[in-house]
């Protein structure tokens, strides 16, 4: 009756995605996909193969991408980021850290799931770790981490602790227009 | 000037030793080596490889062995510690997860150190896990797992959550002369 158990694999899971996609799509359809396909040619899909990491699923507008190690997935998204340009689309990037699920080319379970809500929970421009991930590279990375506290997101039981990465005078400026609101700027139009 | 970064990998990193091994040689140095490597063909080699398990290092009494999932690596340190015979060698085994590093086949890096710690601090016959182990399987696993405290380790900058698993009814029974003592209990004379 029993089936083989699934193979499972340690990973840091990266999710990242445009903020105000469909808005920026309803707007300007061709100009928007031919900006994503550029950022992700000379930006996204460099850096993640320097660090090692494996996209496994596209969506229309970001990634899920696999690392063995949270240090590399987290480098990743901050050189990512370190690297957008004023004016160009504005990411959003979550790293999580679970024991997945494997079936064939494709990752399951709640440590994807949970790296697509951090995504969510993160500000335009930057990076949210889960706890979990956080640990692994709070004292491995000099970076400065930001406690944002427990959330609950859905289809998740237990809320999920968020750390926030403050990127600093490094990270890409938000454009003018968002930086007018106090948080969750929202792209200027391009 | 700068070096290519080192290779890094999560992992859950279990350890298991030979309870009073030194002991056990000063009283019987060849019936110990041979219990012991009746240990390793019997129940240990085949556990390790049934859940995708690497030994990267045995010391004298004991294994570190690397698995990709946390889930793997405590099954089969639940397996072993259920299929040990009352009257043989008694175990202790710690499991943690860590970001760890790579340097051909050997593995390196305080996940590797806190797992041979735990191992310490866990209860003969039992199995003890990091906090950040327990987070992985929490979920995963119907065990009941006992939250034993945090703890200071040697090396170990900071102090380490620990959890036991109530191994029940269904683990190894302790030798009648250790069940007497109320904790740690040492091993009946062989």
């Amino acid at each position: 009756m029993q089936q083989a158990p699934p193979q499972r694999r340690l990973a840091a899971i990266l999710a990242a995605d445009v903020v105000g996609f469909s808005r920026l799509m309803g707007a300007d359809e061709e100009g928007t996909l031919a900006r994503l396909k550029a950022l992700r040619a000379e930006l996204l899909d460099p850096a993640i193969a320097a660090h090692r990491g494996r996209i496994f699923k596209t969506t229309g507008d970001g990634l899920l991408v696999e690392f063995a190690s949270v240090v590399d997935a987290v480098n990743c998204a901050v050189r990512v980021q370190q690297g957008m340009r004023a004016g160009a689309l504005v990411l959003r990037i979550g790293v999580n850290l679970g024991d997945i699920l494997i079936e064939g080319e494709d990752v399951f379970g709640d440590g994807v799931n949970v790296a697509a809500r951090l995504e969510g929970l993160c500000e335009p421009g930057g990076v949210a770790l889960s706890g979990s991930a956080w640990e692994q590279v709070r004292d491995k990375l000099a970076h400065k981490f930001v406690d944002r506290g427990e959330h609950s997101v859905k289809n998740i039981a237990r809320p999920v602790r968020v750390f926030g990465i403050d990127l600093g005078a490094g990270a890409a400026a938000p454009p003018r227009a968002a930086r007018r609101r106090r948080r969750w700027p929202v792209l200027a139009a391009l």
